[in-house]
Formats: C-alpha cells, sequence, structure tokens
C-alpha cells in the first residue's frame, strides 16, 4: 500500500510523519531545528529523520512528500519567498528540492494553513464538501480554499491570507503593511488584547495582566464575566465579517475554523453564525454550515501528507 | 466551424446573437420582453428570435447556448432563483431547460457578470492570464472570477458577488440586507451620491441636483473640481479595499474592472492602483496588474457566449 510523507515545519522544530492514504500515521518523529544553522544543516537533518523512517518501511519509498510551511511558498519551485520569520535561514531556498534530489519522488510545500485545507479536505470537518473555506485561528490566522473537491493556490500558491483581509478601514495597523487586518482583531493575542482593554475601561485592572485565551473563553460560556462575553462576540463580529465576504465572494457550502481559538467550539461558533447574517446575501448564506476542524492531533503532519495528495493524487 | 448563441437577458430585452470561436458576431438581433408576459410567452419569442438566426446559417444548429441573466441562476438546473428584480416572471423558471428542448444543444445560465468574466477571459483583457477577478461596476456592482483559466461558479454557481463585499462595517445599508456593501460607495449611483453629499456639506448647491456620473469623472480629470475629485478618491479607495481583500484571498495575477463606471479609464484606475497599496500583502499584490475590461460593443452577447464555451468547451 502507499503511503506519503507530511513534514510540518515550524520554527523550532519539524514534525515528520508516514501517513497512509486513510490518515493514519504508520511513524512519525520531530526532529528539532536550530533556526541559527544554515539551509544545508537543516535540510540534511530533515532529510536524515525521514530516512530512517523510510528505513523502518523496509526502505520502501513514500508516494509523495509534503511540506506545510510558514509564509508564502512559491508553487513551482518550492521556495519559501518570505514571512516566516522564525526560520530566515530557509527563505529563498527549497527544501522541495532538496528532498526531491534525495528522495527520487515528488516533493511539494504549502503554506501550512493551506495544508491545513487539505488535511480537512481529505481526512476531517471537509470531507462531506466540495467547496469550503477554512480560518485557522491561533497567533496568526491564516486560511486555505477547497474548490471542486481540490485546493485552490492561487497564481502562485499564496492565496487564502485571510487574517489580513481588511475588516476596519483606517483601523489597528498589522505587521503586514495594512491597517485593520482580521488578524487584528480575532487571533489569539488580539483576543486577550481586547479582554485587557475592557477590563481596564471597566476599572478592572490596572494594565498588564495577563489573560490566557482559553480562560477567556470560559468565562464567556460561563457568562458571568461581561467583559469576556463582550470579547467574545466582538471578536465573532470580526471573524463573520470576514466569513460574509467570503460566503458573498466563493458561494461555498461551509466556513470551517480551525487553530488553536476555534477549540472554544459552540461558545465562538455560536456567535459567529448568528453574526454571519448581517454580512452575507440570505440567497448566498442559505445552507451554508459553519463548523469546526476536526483534525487536532498530528492535524500539521496529516495536513502536509494532505497537501501532497490533494497535488498529486492519493494514488500516486 | 462551429458557432456559439449568446442570449444577453435584460428587463426590457434580450439580445441575442451567434458567435463565432474567435469572438466573431456573425448575425444578432434584438427581441424586447414584456415583464409582464408569461415566462411562456417570453421564453417563447426568445426561442422564435433564436430559430429565425438559426435558419440564417442553413438551419446548422449552435454547438451551444450561454445566457446571461440578472440575478442568481442555480449552475445544475438554470433555474432563476431570485434578485431579478425587472424580470420577475423568469424567477423559478429554466430557461435553460426550455431552450434545450427546443434545440437539442447544450444551454447553460450564468449571472451576467459571470458571463462578463467569461468574455473578458475569451475575448479580452482576460485572456493573457489564468487567475483573475473582475468588478463590473454600473448600476449595481458585480462581479467574475477566473482559475486555473477556467470561471470559477462556487457550489451553486452563486459566486462573485463583489458588490455585496463588506467595505463599511455598520455601513449604509444595501438592498440585500446588509450593511456597508462596497455597492452602496463606488456604484453610478452612489457616486452620484457622494458627489451630491460633498457639494453639498461645501455649500456649492441645494440638494436635488442630478450630476452624471460621466461628467462627474470628467471633472475630476480636469482637476478643476475639488469635490469630483474627492469623491472619485473615495470610490478609488472603496474599490482598492475590496480588491486588496480579493488580492490577499486569491492571489490572482490580474483584478479587471468592467461595467459602465470603468470607462472612466486611468481616472479610476490610476487612485485605485495607488489605494491598492493600502489593502494588500506586498508579496501577494507584486506583479498584480490592475486594467480595465476591453469589451465593451456586444460585451453581454459575447459574455453570454462565452460562459457557454467555458463551459462545454470551445471544440464541442
Amino acid at each position: 500500500m502507499n503511503y506519503f510523507t507530511g513534514i510540518d515545519l515550524g520554527g523550532t522544530s519539524a514534525k515528520i510523519g508516514l501517513v497512509d492514504p486513510q490518515g493514519r500515521v504508520l511513524d512519525s518523529t520531530v526532529q528539532k531545528i536550530d533556526a541559527t544553522a544554515g539551509f544545508a544543516e537543516i535540510a540534511g537533518a530533515i532529510s536524515d529523520a525521514l530516512g530512517k523512517l523510510v528505513k523502518g518501511q523496509r526502505g520502501r519509498r513514500p508516494a509523495a512528500i509534503g511540506i506545510g510551511s510558514p509564509g508564502f511558498v512559491d508553487a513551482e519551485s518550492g521556495i519559501l519567498i518570505g514571512g516566516a520569520e522564525n526560520i530566515p535561514c530557509l527563505r529563498g531556498k527549497s527544501l522541495t528540492r532538496f528532498l526531491e534530489d534525495e528522495f527520487r519522488v515528488p516533493v511539494s510545500a504549502d503554506n501550512d494553513a493551506t495544508c491545513a485545507a487539505a488535511g480537512e479536505l481529505k481526512f476531517g470537518s471537509g470531507r462531506h464538501f466540495q467547496d469550503f473555506v477554512l480560518l485557522t485561528i491561533g497567533t496568526g490566522i491564516g486560511g486555505g480554499l477547497v474548490q471542486n473537491g481540490k485546493v485552490y493556490r492561487g497564481s502562485r500558491g499564496f492565496a487564502a491570507e485571510m487574517g489580513h483581509m481588511c475588516v476596519s478601514p483606517r483601523g489597528r495597523w498589522c505587521n503586514c503593511g495594512s491597517q485593520g487586518c482580521l488578524e487584528q482583531y480575532a487571533s489569539a493575542p488580539a483576543i486577550q488584547r481586547l479582554y485587557l482593554e475592557k477590563r481596564r475601561k471597566r476599572g478592572l485592572l490596572a494594565g498588564g495582566t495577563n489573560a490566557d485565551v482559553r480562560e477567556i473563553f470560559k468565562l464567556a460560556e460561563k457568562k458571568k464575566d461581561t467583559c469576556a462575553v463582550d470579547t467574545v462576540e466582538e471578536a465573532a463580529l470580526y471573524i463573520a465579517q470576514a466569513l460574509g465576504i467570503l460566503i458573498n465572494v466563493l458561494n461555498p457550502q461551509a466556513c470551517i475554523l480551525g487553530g488553536g481559538v476555534s477549540q472554544a467550539g459552540e461558545t465562538l461558533l455560536g456567535p459567529v453564525r448568528r453574526s454571519i447574517t448581517d454580512f452575507s446575501w440570505p440567497t448566498m448564506r442559505e445552507g451554508v454550515e459553519v463548523l469546526a476542524a476536526e483534525l487536532a492531533n498530528n492535524a500539521g503532519l496529516l495536513g502536509a501528507a494532505a497537501g501532497a495528495m490533494d497535488r498529486y493524487g492519493d494514488e500516486v
């Protein structure tokens, strides 16, 4: 039976796994990444770690290798163009070319949120749909698009930067250089900021205290802390605005919320669903499901492997 | 040689034409529509008019028929779901089925802005691109999406309602039931409204005077009427916001502006290009062309025929 390799590239480590077409992880390992090392060293270490896993399959090579990477990966060359601040030494280089030469199998690389969409399509909440949008909400906000049962990557492979949709013209400045990006209003740090601002405004604490996002959602769920309730409502409103735009533009069957923040489940999904009616045409939103991503453990690995399956087919 | 039929459905008439794969109109006619008549009568009149054109081709039938329709057309059934206020008697009916039975060739129907995108892809500004977004700016604002050299229609055929992207949360109410839609800030009536508001605010006229959109653009071009200049800048800013979102989400090669308002050319395109930098990620907008649609005369006919070519292939 065929299997695929998924490589989930992060700032401090790469998770590497062998995944079968049903989404079972046959074997996996974690390779630490020394961000100060050079490209050759990091790529070599990842390649060696993968080589060991492949050896465990009696040397049978994977059908294809998929890499999930932060930042912008050029679709054609696999070169990391930019945006991956934590692993600068990989920028301008193509890990796909390197691994292609090493393993002599097709290798593809996608932005990690694009991989997450591929993962949900193959193995998660997205498997019932042909057309959906995925929003991954964590430290940042990313996204993925699935159309006609395939991941849509855009002309250069950069599509679905939903975290940088403008939801507040002349609003907060974002790292990307624009103002009012969704990421500034609904990512984990943004939710923390919103909460603390509300507390401060209502004289409930001095500045500087930290608030955990999970804690904020728990407080909102219990409905005892109005600052928490209002914070979640506000973040949900911005998410709904972005989803409303995506519904009107893309006419999807479903909107899937993934990433750490979406683990709040109905506490977040409920207000998002209610507010979507404010931002989308009735005919367009009719029947559109708003639901949580399913893949939690190994989402990165499965997504990376699914990215390769999406490109090369399950039956390479 | 094959030819295709395009039917450009409007509130008062249907333009019907025979179009060859190179976009030449072989023959055409205009059939008046009596909006108070029933479906059978209107469909019969269109069918008869087309029959006469086909007879002129020595009875050789078209390879396929494409209909460009206002409102929401269900992709599968061809049923007009809603949104076409001027021809209510066609709603809930399928003109595609009717013509399929009459002519025994494939018939497809799309929203007219979707057809415009197909037209630009086959015969206009879009023919150099595989991935672009089209904004049609006139009395309303519509749009079309081209991805991998094909029109993308969404799960039910309703995609690309760009006129209803929220660009101003809690902004002006729109006919669609939402607030702050692009259509409320950059369509022809919106531009007229913006201009008159500015004139009134500056004490330059009493309310009620009419202003022609072409005139406003001419005044802006000459740079002598600051109200006109500011109006165009403001409308361009909203258009740029929508295009910036679309660039970040879809990673297109080009943004094409069509419809009556876009005939203002560089007077509109210039400020739009400048403002797009405020709403899109530098990596994403790099190399993205912002240009005017090319098809003017017969755009509706050519678009409708191109919609069928896009669906069934040029060589049916």
